[in-house]
């Protein structure tokens, strides 16, 4: 019964999808979706990413929360356009949903913008499993959560398009064991591509921003 | 419409719930919902915790997970009973519903546990708003997750009894205003009890117990 009920919000989500698909393709947009869990850097991420591509790229970010503009405050210091999404107006729904995104992108001006990020709600589950009519979707994981993660999670590595292994720069101070983290990664998405980074202090950023840069390429020159 | 459906669902768990809830009375079980993002620590506080109350207090431990038997594994080596529920099974679900705990219930000699820990779904979000028949919840958030955690996902802290500030441990290595974290949850939920603890360590971990031990005689002497 459950199951069915929600088998039929996922089809309504996909119809909407598509049509944003169809809105950011014709506006030339890339658009990241960018998921993990509550606390693993989403936002600092972000923060630094923008740091590096704009003004060359011109980025915008719609950011998810249940409630709170704390994550939009900080993003909006980038001079990126930011909007806000609180899902408490939508009964704290623990995701995005496709029409969620096409609200908030109406109040974008898509011909100014050449890379679209999602920060999704902080959650390892149910994001994965809401098409936003995204391009690529990047997983965040930070190091103090476990190396089990990938496998306990696993439609989120399967659905994603790279992975982030995050705060690399408390590894000192964990009992964390880093290759068995990103095999994890690897066994559940083979080819998958692992950055990685410190958002804190910027180590690894490179293979990152030339991933994202390439992706970005990829449509708006393809 | 989504939300409506939702509705729908919720009310059906409330039966289950309330059934689950008198099949705890009649068998004298104090049953504690413990809930968190992924890799906040609760399967290690728990492993902790058993090692504290057993033999004195006869536990029993249900855990949820999507995929794997990880944290069954380990707190299975506690002696005490331990059921795994994998999620996969029911679509994947994002939390545990009553419906699923009756079932794994069935599979323990409730006559003899005094305390049943339930170890919800990796998830700030949804397993809030699931009553399971439990008579006290308790969030895990690890000081690697932010000071901010609770103003975002304000269900969660609003829904539980108490709550445990984990990974204290690790305070020395991060920019984290512990004061902050505390408040905001003392904003959210006035009154409830806060325990900072380093389950890796045990530092702090007696006024937790002591909470514990309070609210299972409060039962089942009661």
């Amino acid at each position: 019964m459950e199951i069915k009920v929600v088998k039929k919000v996922l089809d309504a989500n996909e119809i909407m999808a598509e049509r944003n698909r169809q809105m950011f393709a014709e506006n030339e947009v890339f658009v990241l979706n960018v998921m993990s869990s509550p606390g693993s850097g989403k936002t600092t991420t972000l923060v630094k990413t923008l740091a590096r591509l704009m003004p060359g790229i011109r980025c915008a970010v719609i950011v998810g929360d249940i409630c709170t503009t704390n994550d939009a405050d900080r993003l909006a210091q980038s001079g990126a356009p930011v909007i806000q999404i609180n899902t408490d107006e939508f009964g704290g729904d623990c995701h995005l949903a496709a029409h969620v995104i096409e609200k908030a992108a109406s109040d974008l001006d898509l011909s100014a913008v050449d890379l679209l990020f999602v920060e999704n709600i902080g959650n390892l589950v149910c994001p994965a499993e809401f098409d936003i009519g995204e391009d690529a979707r990047t997983v965040v994981l930070s190091v103090t959560e476990g190396e089990d993660k990938p496998l306990k999670y696993p439609l989120m590595f399967r659905e994603c398009d790279s992975a982030i292994l995050n705060k690399i720069d408390l590894l000192p101070y964990l009992e964390y064991d880093r290759e068995a983290a990103v095999n994890n990664m690897k066994q559940i998405h083979p080819g998958m591509p692992v950055f990685e980074i410190s958002a804190a202090t910027e180590a690894g950023f490179d293979p990152w921003i030339d991933w994202l840069k390439d992706r970005v390429s990829a449509k708006l020159e393809g």
